[in-house]
């Protein structure tokens, strides 16, 4: 049995938490300075509970670290500060320059992560991918789990960047059709579009419609991850454009977070409102 | 019987003048200072060959103007000045501003045109839009043939725009692709990204094995159109870093043109070569 700290068990990070307890670890969270809809996560799921982060780094082996990007340094910064000695997994949708940045601050206990598809709630829809010398201790607390974990071998951002590459296409080419389906509306070419569409690219006409309620709650953080994708390009010599525009288009509609699920149309007229 | 100049016959250029010849309109090309290949094309379709193009002016009731995007304006000029009074169409995938401009040099006898699909050969594939006052008229001359001709009505630049639109995805995500299998490649996850790829989004992983042949011989023409798509988007205040980024994407594949197709992995070595 593995003591596993979860920082913090919002959706996705409860998923993998309740993976954990189905393999018999013990699962832990930080209820200091968390919200309401966070404490009822962690209690539905009987995760144990730790008033403040000092006391619960004494005790766990492992800390899972899942947050938006944006805060996934601070994050483990926050972990170094307690000199805490046990293996350290970022398992967020960051750069891999951001995820060495992590790495040189843990130092050799530090293990890449990246998850790739929905909470992990089902089986056959999600894939958690590790990588570093660490790696296969890991993959072995959720082996026959949903997380599905795979290990991708010693590079230490790995995990990272096949996120990156992923989230590259799905993730831009959503922000992508809203974005046209914008520009179609600005030009009076709506229906012309959608009926061209629906000879020659028929998925596309059905995706560009569902596009609006599947990502309108989540562009708020799907903006610094296009962020973390543009800047991988660069630090690779390759055009990072796409993923600028993309954080332009998800940006803009950073509004819709606390919405209900929104149609393409109402997150088309908000783009083109905030020219 | 209407006289029509086909300015080029390249290999669409040559499909749009068999359409018409097949509904018995009289098709004319121009051969001064044109290639040993155009000319073998315009043979083979036993267009009618005008030396010079003062000559065809003086006959044709209708100039067809298909060219890279970039030369578009180039040759309306070049009509315009010799006095030209019939109908001018531009098929190209230009911008609504620079059919705007277009417009604006050859005034009321100005028809907006595109082609979505491949050269108009057989049925069912190819569709060319139409819009302006007079956009039925050239409709009339493609009708029942393999272009499948739509006006979309008097809008001036309509089926520019409706052209940015279509390109904007399937040519953006085709570079978009490119892009992030040279990602791939400098992290070292290729493997990785095409495994996960066959789990969750096989289509991907075919397509971007296809997208290389497919695209290599044409980048260094699809770079203008990108660009063209890229101030499509400015001109509205949408976020134009997508295209702007597929434009360097092409450019950098500017040198396969008179290459055989090539593979997706040689063209991702080219990309990582050129930071």
């Amino acid at each position: 049995m593995t003591n596993v700290l979860v920082l913090h068990p919002g959706e996705m990070g409860s998923s993998l938490g309740a993976c954990l307890l189905s393999n018999q670890h013990h699962v832990g969270w930080v209820s200091h300075k968390r919200s309401t809809a966070t404490r009822q996560r962690a209690e539905k799921e009987s995760f144990f509970e730790y008033s403040h982060l000092e006391s619960a780094l004494e005790q766990v082996d492992v800390v899972l670290s899942i947050c938006p990007p944006e805060f996934a340094e601070a994050t483990a910064q926050s972990i170094v500060a307690q000199d805490y000695q046990g293996i350290y997994v970022d398992a967020n949708a960051t750069s891999p320059m951001t995820a060495r940045n992590i790495a040189t601050m843990v130092g050799e206990n530090y293990v890449d992560g990246s998850i790739i598809g929905p909470p992990a709630r089902r089986a056959g829809a999600t894939r958690m991918y590790l990588s570093g010398n660490k790696a296969s201790i890991i993959r072995d607390l959720f082996i026959d789990t949903f997380a599905q974990p795979t290990d991708l071998g010693p590079a230490s951002t790995a995990a990272s960047a096949l996120k990156m590459c992923y989230a590259a296409y799905t993730k831009g080419t959503s922000a992508l059709l809203l974005n046209i389906r914008a520009l179609a509306e600005a030009n009076a070419v709506t229906d012309a579009l959608l009926a061209e569409w629906s000879i020659s690219q028929p998925d596309l006409q059905t995706r560009s419609e569902r596009t609006g309620p599947s990502v309108s709650r989540k562009a708020w953080r799907f903006a610094a991850e296009m962020r973390e994708i543009a800047s991988t390009f660069a630090s690779k010599g390759l055009p990072s454009g796409f993923h600028e525009g993309a954080a332009q288009v998800y940006d803009r509609l950073a509004d819709f977070k606390e919405a209900p699920p929104t149609s393409t149309s109402d997150l088309v007229a908000s783009l083109l409102k905030q020219k």
